[in-house]
């Protein structure tokens, strides 16, 4: 299934894309897509509702985040060894983790707001794993079971913020509108394989970032293990991945986004995304 | 008022403490404590109630955190001279921010349970902010419109996962349990002057942290106004606003928690918790 939450901020309604790539309205199946709904019995259930029977939701459609409510949004940090290296730095000895505002969750069409004065805002194209049910102390052979979908997330970045502002990196990645996360949440077994999905992110239309998820360092069956021991993973908490080589702060001389620009990124199998690029409005 | 939340987990009701210091239930009036409840209309609300026409609960109780559904628990590090010199690090020149996953959030006297192996498990007293209207590059003379109440925050830390592990703290600062809140949530009329208040934590019977708000190096307005810079707080947002001297790991040599230690610890006007250490049981 292609899950998905649609209409204006504020108003969403559950849906999920139909094999026609049309939206049908999940509404009287399910309030809305959260921890909840995602878990292995319910998504069971979602699955074994005939398609042919959900109304079409006709017209242009804004798409939301597909899933609301999230608890936790942890990302990994340098996990491929290319992005490792173009900022500089060696691939870690362990995964380093990172947690991200939930309040920077967007849709993945909707507008990227740069910070007032901001300088140095960068994209990330990453692979985002959302979970299903509680994950603790779980091995890494049993750790896909614990995953109710993926998708794509812009792990935006405000790099003066991340690196220059003192300590830790979330001032820098947890700006408003710094999580576009979506169009779908796609369940494993459509989502194919997730050790070899391409990637790639385009800047007004010149592509700067090209990956696959092959190159990563820690692949997403560890990074559930991992977490786990740390802390819980709650259903609906997003675990973004990392990001493959291309990021504005990599290139010589270094490269930002400006109002105006038009990012579009994409993973195989999981969707486009389309974001245009405006300053503070206050 | 003092709001509070009581009950066994997962099935908590919103109460308040009267000036006798019985429990009244808030049911009837409100569905919980959460970021909608928190605004300044509803606060108003709950003031104008008599207290005397809401029931009185009987029996011993056990308290919730006092806010659920908390978005983000963003916390302040090193923000006390004194602390700061025990951790061998000088004051930063602007405020360190670090975030603590929200799964970590427990009832003020509820268990707090070491993580498998955990070594080197350690304590902060830390007051406590809780937003209670959207703030966003808010000005420091504003800041304090945005505050629904205070609280007392144990902002429990694993030192190796924190700083041995790799990268950011937050590997050691979101294990579960590792965030007791409340008892109560103190409305600001309440509080006294938040920039002198006594504060203080013993392990065992035995006094590690003495200290007063009022050696903060960056206090509660400056604060709000500062992490609005860099992204929005909502309504249920916490910020814990760092701790005083007196921690396991600044000690010679260090100190840490282990199975069955007590810690109970006391903001001035806010109330106290009471904590036991237990083994990780999975």
């Amino acid at each position: 299934m292609k899950l998905l939450r649609y209409g204006q901020v504020g108003h969403e309604k559950p849906g999920l894309l139909d094999n026609d790539g049309q939206i049908r309205d999940l509404s009287q199946h399910i309030d809305d897509i959260h921890g909840t709904t995602l878990s292995p019995q319910s998504l069971q259930k979602l699955k074994n509702i005939d398609i042919n029977s959900l109304p079409i939701v006709q017209g242009e459609q804004r798409f939301a985040e597909p899933v609301s409510r999230v608890g936790k949004f942890i990302c990994v940090g340098l996990n491929y060894a290319d992005h490792a290296a173009e900022t500089g730095v060696s691939v870690p000895s362990e995964p380093v983790l990172f947690m991200k505002a939930t309040s920077s969750i967007t849709g993945p069409n909707d507008d990227v707001m740069l910070p007032k004065g901001s300088q140095k805002s960068d994209w990330e194209v990453e692979l985002g794993v959302v979970i299903g049910k509680e994950a603790k102390y779980v091995s890494e052979e049993d750790a896909l079971d614990y995953v109710a979908g993926f998708c794509v997330i812009n792990d935006l970045s405000e790099r003066e913020y991340q690196i220059e502002r003192q300590g830790q990196w979330c001032k820098g990645k947890g700006c408003d509108t710094f999580g576009p996360f979506g169009p779908y949440l796609v369940t494993p077994d459509e989502a194919g394989d997730v050790d070899n999905l391409s990637m790639w992110l385009e800047v007004n239309g010149q592509r700067m970032q090209t990956g696959n998820t092959k190159t990563m360092v820690y692949k997403v069956p560890f990074l559930i293990h991992y977490i786990s021991q740390f802390m819980s993973l709650q259903p609906g908490d997003i675990i973004s991945t990392g990001t493959p080589p291309g990021v504005g702060l990599g290139m010589t001389p270094p490269l930002y986004l400006k109002e105006g620009d038009v990012m579009k990124l994409s993973i195989e199998n999981l969707g486009e995304q389309q974001q245009k690029v405006v300053s503070y409005q206050g």
